[in-house]
């Protein structure tokens, strides 16, 4: 029996997720939902494929995500199950699956087209509910991909700003801010190990700079610091705090690492 | 396996629905729990019986819907359970269901009154854990209405603003607004047969003339437009935007429909 | 089957809680998983710790339930699993299970320290997924706690500030405020029975003089009440609106209450 998690921009406060429930349970009654977030900025693809990325390989092999930041719904833009090694993806073609895919080289992403899968009659504004939550039900069930619809060999894909690498100093930015404050940066672990990890110092718009710590309470009450967080990316934090209100840090505000070398 | 549904006003900060949620399993550990909503404004009836109306048709047949929207809970108010050709419905005989019994005229609704169904002792505050829930439980597990209290003959029902019908015009009102800021208003689909559908004006407050799509995305990005929703009501929505907050909308702001050949 | 109960202040808007998920029905797909809050002021230890006393005996004998408010994550703070007669605790060694453990003489706390139940690699900052879920997870398969660690004599606790109690006078605070703005007191019903129950008035801040009230529609619409409430405690409501937002009140904010006799 998969698992189905839905992550969506719908919020908490109307019927919609709970409408893709009970379509889904209509399907497949004994299907296991997980919500992921609907919290989503509305519209925000950014964000959805972040958020999907950062925590898709903690679910069970043959997970079915169903994602649905959809702000172009019910025009020409297509819908999209792909498929990786161990997971399906179910929603828009609009970029929400793009970090997923470029982590998982070996995919498949089909055309959903076979509306008998559909619920019927479809709006032209709400396919969380009369497409892709149906669709992901069935394929809770058994039913393939390639049921559903025609192999595509394209698909939209979206990227984060890169991070800029020159001789012992890395230029990212702030791509995610999360519920406490802390500014999720493009500057992963990996690409910190180019400069000499163990010394480095981090600066916001090239002034403020931040000493960096392994975990929140190391930095004293109320104190700035920056670490590797728990997807692999450095975060700016404040240690009981909001560092996003305290810096005033948005998408894309410059952080930089610079290796003490170099000073 | 019936699903049950819940539906209150209770918000997510507080253990309230964790309580509810709690009293069900230890009656019905094989009960699937479903989240509607618990962000219906407080002690707001007719957001709960919109709401409520929107979306559960989307669920299985048997699905148990429990609502807590119950600003005179502890009061002589009575508790309910209706059922109709293919769900039940339990909470407060306060309006909440008014929607849905209207729109199922099959349909039958008995006291709640046997108190061996009851969590004890019964709290004054807390009749959707000590009442609603573990009654929506027994009722998952095959208990029938009439085991839990007499049929009765008149409910509490309540009321939208109807919509006022002239030649080539509707004049309506805003009656829901969502997450995203989109205005529903008592304007169905049904009632837009009357008029000419093809060629007809939305008004806001009699001013501000809006162009009528299929879909958002049919409006460029920040503009406004009108479409018969998911729900079948006509919405007021701006593309990327919230209507809502830019024309200033709230429940029972007027919307007026007018066929074209009027002018 | 064992029901897992989470409450955390992760909020919704990330992709936490859904990570936290993922990684339990990696373990134990047959998993029921209840969200009891996950909006507890970000390392509020003390509403934790309150909230999970409030709700906890709502659930099915054998619930094991995962908190994580735990703003010393990667510290040298302890991790632990708590018994009592009927449940299971698991979460940080900071005070949040002091009020549940404290109501139950007969306990147990044993260390978390066995890492083969730990998902791998674990981060500094995310033992909710990656400690504290994985555990939670295990013990609803039948690990049992003794497996995980060594049996611990000593935790850390956490207190309320307690009531003043003189002749016919209780002088207590708030310590807790819901979603719909009532205030709790540290006042039970049981210290009210020191002094006689039928004829007291309560105030705030010594000043503000306030009826008591059976349930909140006992007050006119609009008015302030006092009441017993579902939880047990002296709570200041209005009703259809906010006590904490009219009458200014927070964590802390006096509330007395005087027999009539005193006057």
């Amino acid at each position: 029996m998969s698992a189905i998690a839905l992550l969506t921009d719908f919020g908490s406060s109307d019927w919609f997720v709970g409408s893709m429930k009970g379509v889904i349970l209509d399907i497949n009654p004994e299907a296991t939902i997980v919500d992921i977030s609907h919290h989503i900025p509305p519209g925000d693809i950014h964000a959805a494929a972040f958020s999907l990325l950062a925590c898709y390989k903690s679910f069970p092999k043959g997970t079915i995500f169903i994602v649905v930041v959809d702000p172009t719904v019910g025009s020409s833009r297509k819908a999209i199950v792909a498929e990786t090694e161990n997971y399906l993806f179910v929603g828009p073609d609009n970029g929400v699956f793009s970090f997923v895919l470029k982590e998982n080289e070996r995919n498949m992403v089909f055309k959903i087209e076979k509306n008998s899968y559909f619920k019927k009659p479809v709006s032209k504004t709400f396919h969380g509910r009369d497409i892709f939550a149906p669709v992901g039900a069935f394929l809770s069930k058994g039913v393939i991909p390639s049921e559903i619809g025609r192999q595509k060999k394209r698909w939209v894909s979206i990227d984060w700003p890169g991070v800029e690498v020159t001789e012992g100093n890395i230029k990212g930015a702030v791509i995610y801010i999360d519920h406490f404050g802390n500014a999720f940066t493009n500057i992963t672990e990996e690409s910190l190990k180019i400069i000499n990890r163990k010394e480095f110092f981090v600066t916001i718009k090239g002034k403020k700079s931040i000493p960096v710590c392994q975990y929140y309470n190391e930095a004293g009450k109320g104190k700035v610091c920056a670490l590797i967080n728990s997807a692999g990316y450095l975060e700016i934090a404040v240690n009981g705090g909001s560092a996003a209100r305290r810096y005033n840090l948005a998408i894309g505000t410059t952080i930089s690492v610079t290796s003490s070398d170099k000073i």
